[in-house]
């Protein structure tokens, strides 16, 4: 029997999923737990797939109106505690600032002094200090809509942190809008929420459910949240995006008032959602093998590595010469409105050189040697095909067809994450077989369960509190898209209009 | 006597400084003081200055091999204090974390719980966590350079605030540097002040004194400190940028080792450079008139705005028409890469609408009414001339020339702040002299004096202070370009090889 070859990654995901993905955001050189209890420090690769997010997003957002600005970091603790529900919501978990300087103690340290008046609360999510400045420029329904986003830092204290996923300190962006009718700011909500579901689908290449959260499970403050979410290779859900619509409530509680046409005075219609760096733990865990990364060709911080094959002590100036050349050309073609990322790496480090590679998940690896270029070829490597599935081009062609292959990466990355989210989504109906599926099967791998389980629920919080106290498994969504037949509550068997997403989620 | 005309901020420089700075930033809609004592919010229009400074810098910066990324915004305690003079520096003004929750209190509010083993320093400046990082990322020269920047927000608990100028917390850029000899890092601590020099004179139109700062001015634990300075329109200096070289020191407290060539273990060698939003306040202040704000094309956030005169129940759809076609055309031309910014404003408010874009800052204002379009032509008003000083244009003259009207433009207010910065500097030898070109001539307007003073130092800390404590002056810069001539103290008559430039400063 041939022996099976060695993955660049230990475990693999069947070993032990949890500890194979740490093993990839190190071996990618992404990121690394600080330390700083529960914060991350973002590494030049994983950093540069945030920037990419970012001025994507940032694009769309801008196209439909929304302009950026930014907010204080600090909340006044009056301000959180305006909307009972989001205080209530966040209280448990943000970090306090009560000193504002650093005395000598008399054992001879430094300790914290100047107490502050009132204690200032890091924000965990700008809905109460934004709404303030809102208050304050909003008057006329001529100021509507207020159309307003932040790329900021926000901090929830996190008692179980984990790369990327759950962090103390995270980066994201928060959009807050402002509307003169309840309609417009539903329909704004929903419009987020769709541009949210095309970039996370066309250029994060992961399918995403659109739909609604159940009332437990909603924003604190919120009348209703909607979501996407999207399928790991454990079969976990991941919430991928959130917009809120506020209804009045931040607005009674901040006084965003405004005069209509007709001259009387009403409360303003809110909304907010964000996409965090929550979104590259996605990326890893719904992408990557066991060799490490992969990344979508459209996010990646750069698209192509060429590797010259370097001979120690010997003349190496053809290959450098025709190495840069195929840099130059290949950086002169555009990839979806920005040029093409060309990476030369030229240390002496034999295989370990391309495994590198592999590891941090670029899309394509060039190998160049004497007799490529005597060919006026190169070799190859797609990141989405076996390591050693190498395939040889002129290469003109190569640097013709390049964004061409990119695409195909891009497109063949989505098709396979969908394809196991539809192998792994059950229609279940039956009480016993929900309790199968979501049950592992083998008692040594307890995260090994079924995946997203499409059944009836009636709509009652009991129900939904009692399936995730028996299986740690939540209502992750109200799909928009639902079979519109009557059944029964998967759980209480009362009659039911609607299937629910079950799954079990990071 | 022809009455003078009204201006739109009142005070004016000449009635009132200060006031006349808030003025323009509140009638620029740039930003505002927030509910949280110190700190800003920074509206679109500024923001989006803030995001274009960004954005040019950021290239700039890659251009040299630096890399972004993202660091903890907490600092432990105990990190801070392993550089003494660091932590000293820091210690009077720094927002302290020491709890991480809250709980209903026995009085029925929330009061902070959760107290931490050891409190948290949200970041005045990034050197200690960086550091850690360095520590862990660095082993060999083979690891060196280490190039890498973050754009964050930083806190300083500061005491006087103004916005933009100095504020609790601010957004900034930080490069930190670690290098394997001191040499090397010498010369990354200067090219990275040619950047800024270069940013900031071409970009911002700010002509600066390149320079580095006396001992007692260094950042606290540098070595060395290099700086660029820059003449306010009240002849005050303003600093608006630095650069560190540390030395060996942070790398001591933080131990950043790495093994040499040969073998041996060495500490590295790291610098730290910065700007900030204080640069808005810059631009604010060096460019802007009784008016408002006057923006350097190459960083406005937007180059011209269409004004189409609207009648009111008439039939607009000719001069809209008109207008949109403009845009268009306009959009489609580039200047410095980017495409031209247009605004459309069709608001129905008279004069007032030219007005709000004057204090606005808009480099370039275009009437279009009926005549205009009969004629084919566009009338154009500059806001770098007299309001009402218009030109009139063809409009297709106007799309092929409008770059070059925004470089006029540019170089016209860099040549300005030029013109003012050399006729408001002085070279002094006589201590008299010296203490009439700091002291107002009007009891009642004790802000004004006489600007950059070129003038022997001794080097001595004493004269130093004492002229700090006489006439509220200080050292700004030792500048790179001296003249080498020989002389005396300006305080101490000591003899001296070096003229400073002592001024009054933000």
């Amino acid at each position: 029997m041939a022996k099976k070859p060695a993955t660049a990654i230990t475990p693999t995901r069947a070993q032990d999923y949890s500890q194979w993905y740490q093993a990839v955001v190190k071996a990618s050189d992404m990121a690394e737990n600080s330390s700083v209890r529960g914060c991350m420090v973002i590494k030049p690769w994983g950093y540069a797939i945030w920037e990419n997010i970012k001025e994507i997003l940032d694009d769309m957002f801008g196209q439909t109106g929304v302009k950026n600005a930014y907010f204080p970091l600090f909340i006044p603790l009056s301000f959180l505690e305006k909307e009972a529900e989001h205080v209530e919501g966040f209280a448990k978990e943000c970090a306090v600032v009560t000193h504002h300087r650093l005395e000598q103690s008399q054992g001879g340290g430094l300790e914290p002094a100047g107490k502050l008046a009132e204690p200032l609360i890091v924000r965990p999510t700008s809905e109460t200090i934004i709404g303030d400045s809102f208050s304050k420029w909003i008057s006329s329904y001529r100021d509507l809509p207020m159309l307003i986003n932040q790329w900021a830092n926000v901090v929830r204290w996190e008692m179980r942190t984990r790369i990327f996923l759950r962090t103390s300190e995270f980066l994201w962006q928060e959009g807050h809008t402002a509307h003169s009718t309840e309609e417009e700011a539903v329909k704004r909500g929903e419009q987020m929420l769709d541009i949210y579901t095309k970039f996370v689908e066309e250029y994060l290449a992961l399918p995403v459910i659109k739909g609604r959260k159940s009332p437990a499970e909603r924003f604190p403050g919120a009348i209703d949240t909607l979501c996407i979410e999207a399928m790991m290779q454990d079969k976990k859900a991941l919430q991928a995006g959130t917009s809120h619509f506020l209804g009045q409530n931040f607005a009674k509680s901040s006084n965003i008032k405004f005069q209509t046409r007709q001259g009387a005075e009403e409360y303003a219609w809110t909304t907010s959602w964000g996409v965090s760096t929550r979104l590259i733990g996605g990326i890893i865990m719904a992408h990557s093998d066991d060799n490490g990364l992969l990344l979508p060709p459209k996010i990646a911080p750069s698209h192509v590595v060429l590797l010259p094959i370097i001979k120690k002590d010997g003349d190496n100036s053809m290959v450098m010469e025709f190495t840069e050349k195929l840099a130059k050309e290949l950086r002169e073609q555009f990839y979806h409105h920005k040029r093409i990322g060309v990476e030369i790496d030229k240390r002496d480090m034999g295989g370990a050189r391309g495994w590198d590679w592999i590891k941090k998940g670029i899309p394509l690896r060039v190998e160049i040697g004497p007799r490529d270029i005597a060919a006026d070829s190169v070799f190859v490597g797609r990141r989405d095909r076996d390591r050693r599935d190498k395939e040889s081009f002129k290469k003109d062609r190569f640097v013709g067809e390049i964004t061409k292959i990119l695409d195909e990466i891009q497109e063949n990355m989505f098709d396979r994450a969908l394809c196991f989210r539809n192998e792994n989504t059950k229609k279940i109906d039956v009480k016993k077989d929900f309790r199968d599926f979501f049950t592992p099967k083998d008692q040594s791998k307890p995260e090994i369960h079924g995946g997203f389980a499409l059944s009836h629920w009636c709509g009652g919080e009991e129900c939904e509190v009692k399936i995730k106290e028996e299986l740690s498994v939540t209502i992750r969504s109200i799909p928009f898209e639902k079979s519109e037949e009557h059944g029964k509550c998967i759980y209480c068997k009362k009659p039911s209009e609607k299937m629910v997403i079950f799954a079990k989620a990071y």
